[in-house]
């Protein structure tokens, strides 16, 4: 009776109902205080109003806390549906996606908590190999899988939450960067929205060769959360703005610009992409930079620094065996923009979160056509 | 094609898996360290191997972190489901159930990540109940909802998870209860169990008067987590082992016995039930305190006091205008006994988390029986 539509209310997108419904009970939570025992006092430095990666806490102490939450797509998980990943994978992967939140903060993670359901036909093997992915990846950052939840359900159903900690008062946010930053990302990006594209359309799929395919898979099995580079810039004070790239990098870059009050351009030759992502353009016929820079699960941090700081960031990065790459810079204008064969335009990409739709739409739109560039979407 | 059952591997149920698969990975977290930073060491002193309400951190400063999450059933939310619970009561329902486990822990909540995901036909009027709801119980628990994911599902899926504070080095556990403590609990147990077992039955159901239902629906509309008696509890270093209700009084104390390695005698006369419970429990024909005892969400906290504390602990939770009944004591023999009429036997009730289920098919069983007490299961 409840889940049935009322009948004058309309049924919004999920971006719709963020910017209309959600941020209103969002509003003004930066800065409350939330408790005090003997001896301390417990503040939310930065809330949901922040748009960051995670919420803040000071707790009075030497740390600052960061908490973050992040729902793995049960029914759209289309990788795992279709059995490109195993349930190892998905459990690894839940594990991930919620240390990335912690490494876009710059924090260290301390732990996180699962939500595991699952229909009736997941036998114990299959239930054991999503928590031996868990534990894989839970140990492979350090950290520990401390509780949660398990039952049944119609599908799985992942979630969890992760905790972290940095040096009070040091987190990173979205919201630092200055006009003339240099504008940063730790590694290639669009590879993960690549693999959807690719083995989502049956078109395309099996008409790559198994080393781009195993590229493409690798940006859903085993992926890396950013936590050393994170680490690098808070421990040298280096970032000005941070943000992981799990809804891609046209839109990381659009959030970056709006919440610190700047604009970017950024230059087409500096974007690191993978082959694979360059063999997937070429197969469907978009243009590889407009791929690589939408939405994509990507797990790579993007940060602006000062850039008078650029060559201490090179050293304190390479000292740790770390990689960034320089791809654009901060403007007072608040556009954000492509510098490509000495012309100006728009971004290239499609910056919305469900890749999995987005891009495989795309994709399939493309082909239609013909192959051809398509202006405004993927082409740049 | 990973979610289909592997040939040779059973499917075990819920309880069998976490006793044979999950508490395997979960095994000795307690005390491990996990972050350095500048004057601070983050050590998780209470780890899901204890199988506490939440797990517990020490960060090096004035208090204790309280971590923890629960997961609201989607699809068996039947009450919702069924229409006697709106949109605005199951965002409310999800922050009470997981500020109940900060409670058992003693501490006080300060913040929650929610995820939010509904089907296609949900309306933004009915989403933005559910956010309301969770916003008015966050708002009555001087809490926030900090974060956390919204998105599409085939179904309601509400999930959160909940950190607190507490006096560094003070969390409740259940593991302190000695022989010769006693037994208390915050107030009356059963209702929602009562609630399930009546309006999820058709043969029972309309049969109650309209203040009966009432009470029985209250128990699932806006829930009371005991926050304010486990604060008392802490502040005045009154408590030896501590939970929350959320299983049934009977899972509840098995729990607590078992991790405290004690047994416990309860006396029958003095188990609070309210008398909706009672009502249930006659137009079923089964043992009114066999109800009341069996699985039921009902986020009272039951707890363990030194004997000599009890007149302390009676005129503290006075003060603050809390109540408190002592419903038996621990003994040094391991069982969970009822002592009733000058009898000794075993507890009576169902000791199994999902109550709705397993008190529905008792209930149904009895009435098929035609209303005559059962021995062994809801009977005493």
């Amino acid at each position: 009776m409840n889940s049935t539509a009322s009948s004058n209310s309309p049924t919004s997108d999920e971006p719709t109902r963020v910017d209309n419904i959600v941020r209103r009970f969002f509003s003004d939570q930066s800065g409350s205080l939330l408790a005090e025992v003997p001896g301390a006092a417990v503040t939310l430095s930065i809330g949901a109003d922040n748009k960051d990666d995670c919420a803040v806490y000071d707790l009075s102490g030497p740390v600052s806390l960061v908490f973050g939450s992040d729902y793995v797509r049960g029914p759209k998980f289309m990788l795992y549906e279709a059995g490109y990943l195993s349930n190892f994978d998905i459990g690894y992967y839940l594990v991930v996606a919620n240390v990335s939140d912690i490494a876009a903060m710059g924090a260290i993670p301390i732990g996180l908590t699962t939500i595991i359901r699952y229909p009736k036909d997941l036998s114990d093997e299959q239930f054991e190999q999503i928590l031996a992915g868990i534990h894989q990846a839970a140990t492979d950052y350090g950290t520990l899988n401390v509780g949660g939840d398990i039952g049944g359900a119609e599908r799985i159903i992942l979630s969890a939450s992760a905790l972290g900690v940095c040096e009070s008062g040091k987190a990173l946010t979205r919201s630092g960067a200055s006009v003339g930053d240099l504008l940063c990302v730790t590694g290639p990006v669009g590879t993960a929205g690549a693999a959807v594209a690719y083995f989502g359309n049956d078109t395309l799929c099996g008409k790559a060769t198994p080393e781009v395919e195993k590229e493409l898979l690798a940006a859903w099995k085993k992926p890396i959360a950013r936590v050393a580079e994170g680490r690098v810039l808070v421990e040298n004070g280096l970032a000005t703005a941070c943000q992981d790239v799990s809804d891609g990098l046209k839109a990381t870059i659009e959030q970056l610009g709006s919440a610190s009050g700047v604009g970017f351009i950024v230059d087409a030759e500096a974007v690191p992409f993978a082959a694979s992502t360059e063999a997937v353009a070429g197969l469907s016929g978009v243009d590889p930079l407009g791929l690589a820079m939408s939405a994509s699960v990507d797990f790579q941090l993007a940060f602006t620094i000062n850039a008078a700081s650029l060559e201490r960031c090179r050293s304190a990065f390479t000292n740790k065996g770390l990689t960034l790459t320089v791809i654009g810079e901060t403007t007072q204008e608040l556009d954000v923009l492509l510098r490509r064969d000495g012309n100006v335009g728009p971004l290239p990409g499609v910056a919305w979160r469900h890749q999995e739709a987005a891009i495989s739409t795309l994709v399939t739109d493309q082909l239609n056509r013909g192959g051809a560039k398509s202006e405004g979407s993927v082409g740049g």
